[in-house]
């Protein structure tokens, strides 16, 4: 038997700092649980920009395709701003996305109790906020055609299309479903069908899929806008949100830094199964690049861990060792040590990066 | 000299029960401080729908054009949810925005001093914030083409188009530059630059138009996404906000959500002058209809009311009338006068809408 194999990216800012206390925790659980992954890494972003002049080289998309899961860091930094379009660091990964066709991104909005002062929300608001956003990933109006600037009489319009067939949207919410049955069995959708076509065809969808499929599960629909007054006003009333991918970015970026959490949110993207039955899959932090605080040793590296603990859950079928990892990171919160992100609270214990990440190896 | 005109027109749901305390105070005006407005009063949304089966009459788009200023309450409900797109109470609303151009739409999001402790958001994160929104009105996905839902291969795909041409960015960056010399200098312009083409262009366009005309404000840009993070985050941050018509519509019902009043807020969308020198305008509170409390005395009429003051300042160069009627909104409050969607605190008196209403002119 081969080992499952990795792809780690670690990309641009803080992604190889954070990167680099997973690479321990992936070794934790070669040398204690004799869980071996074959490890390979490689550039993206504007690190593979400096080296290939490409956010993501050809030999890389390859490898991406052909391992069990893809471990990324983050990418992007005011170094690249003035780079052409097509060659700016997001390009890489939404390259991958596309070519990947990772279609479902689970991004869970969650508030850990130790952590429940740090959000600027009340705290009987969010103490205890466990929800799920699954935001579609592939298409929408980050893909449409036709997009660009062009010329028009005398003066440029800027063009991008917003566009979802049946397929697509019928995918993701499935996947939606199929999460909510695992948890509290509730899907709130969001679109703006008031306003638009696509969201006219997305709602039809979506209470298609539920009326054939999964009249099991608890639908609602809501659109986006008071869907974002939602979330900010009572976000404990939502157990899985379903959304297109624009929406998707406001809306689960909203949510994680309601829980006072965002250097702690891990996020998982999944697609269509391979031939071993692993769903194509990578895995990043909801937070960026941060490159104001790169190398300083300030990155809080908690959410890339725990998109390795989504990794063994949903790449590996790992449920029990991804809880143990969760399970570490509440212990060394619990236990009052804090990177830079979360100082601010009396009696807690500021440590680095590095410390962190050791600690939560510790816990192991 | 004829009298300035308003056209009032109350809509659904709550819409004419707030609309009819807004009435007591135009009488006000009339009988106490001698400024006396022509009004008239007409159907949109579903109530138009209902007698006209359509959401809007060309009468009285006609008549919209004709007027010094459009007061408007809210349109839509569940009753309906099933109409064709074409004839949905939005598309009246919708209408009048694109044929009147009312491309600057303002939305101030504050938090009033006695309801502070009414936000989700922790009372240091939200007490006395004072924001500007700034959304354009009249183009992006709202409005582009093609647009529709369409056969392809052997299924359906739904299409909206992203579109903004250099001069409708140009017109509304400057009307945000504008608004902020006479608050305090400093502009945030959202948009995704990093994943659309049409956002380069808006972003681009924005920074051309603060370099030529109005260096002497502060301006930064920052990605949608990261906004409504910020938004959740630190609003304190910002002064004026402008942002396109998608990203204004959840970016906006956010911030009025974080302060905790809701149902206190106004917006003014305004287009260019008239022969009159006046902005063509219409005015109405940033909530919805909410059909589920219409016709039980519930609803805050306080939003309605707010936005006829800016109608005295943008429309009618009544600065210091608008500010009474602020102020006597203020004084009721202060009072500790509740309607039903702000009462929890001790000690404060429940009203009903039109007592509201009564208790503002009375302050006045
Ligand atoms: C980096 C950027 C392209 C990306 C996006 O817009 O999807 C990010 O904001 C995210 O949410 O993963
Ligand atoms: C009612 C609806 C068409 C409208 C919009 O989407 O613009 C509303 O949400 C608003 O923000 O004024």
């Amino acid at each position: 038997m081969t080992n499952p194999s990795l792809l780690i990216l670690p990309g641009d800012g803080i992604g190889p700092e954070v990167m680099a206390e997973v690479v321990k925790i992936i070794g934790w659980y070669g040398d204690k649980r004799d869980m071996k992954f074959d490890v390979s890494e490689d550039l993206v972003g504007g690190a593979a920009y400096d080296m290939h002049g490409t956010p993501l080289a050809d030999v890389t998309m390859d490898r991406a395709q052909q391992v069990d899961a893809v471990l990324l860091g983050a990418v992007g930094g005011p170094k690249y701003d003035n780079l052409d379009f097509s060659v700016k660091p997001e390009r890489g990964l939404l390259r991958l996305r596309k070519e990947m066709d990772l279609f479902a991104n689970l991004r869970p909005a969650q508030c850990f109790d130790a952590l429940a002062d740090f959000s600027s929300l009340k705290k009987d608001v969010v103490a205890g906020l466990d929800i799920m956003i699954v935001r579609e990933l592939t298409s929408g109006v980050y893909f449409g055609e036709p997009r660009g600037i062009f010329e028009e009489g005398n003066e440029r319009v800027g063009i991008n299309t917003q566009r979802y067939t049946e397929s697509e949207i019928d995918r993701v919410a499935r996947a939606a479903f199929e999460l909510a049955r695992r948890r509290n069995n509730k899907v709130c959708s969001m679109e703006k069908a008031n306003v638009m076509e696509s969201g006219i065809l997305w709602r039809e969808v979506v209470q298609k899929v539920h009326d054939e499929d999964y009249a099991d599960v608890q639908l609602s629909h809501m659109y986006a806008d008071a869907g974002a007054m939602q979330l900010c006003r009572w976000p404990k009333q939502f157990d899985v949100i379903v959304t297109d991918n624009l929406f998707g970015d406001l809306l689960s970026d909203a949510a994680a830094m309601l829980t006072g959490s965002l250097g702690m949110l891990p996020s998982a993207s999944l697609g269509a199964p391979m031939a071993n039955g692993r769903p194509k899959a990578l895995y990043e932090p909801v937070h960026g690049s941060a490159p104001d605080i790169a190398g300083q040793g300030k990155a809080n590296p908690i959410a890339c861990i725990l998109s390795f603990a989504m990794a063994l859950r949903y790449s590996f079928d790992q449920g029990d060792e991804a809880a143990r990892l969760e399970g570490a990171v509440e212990k060394v919160l619990a236990d009052g040590l804090r990177t830079a992100d979360l100082l601010g609270e009396e009696g807690v214990t500021p440590v680095s990066t590095s410390e962190m990440g050791d600690a939560i190896v510790a816990a192991l």
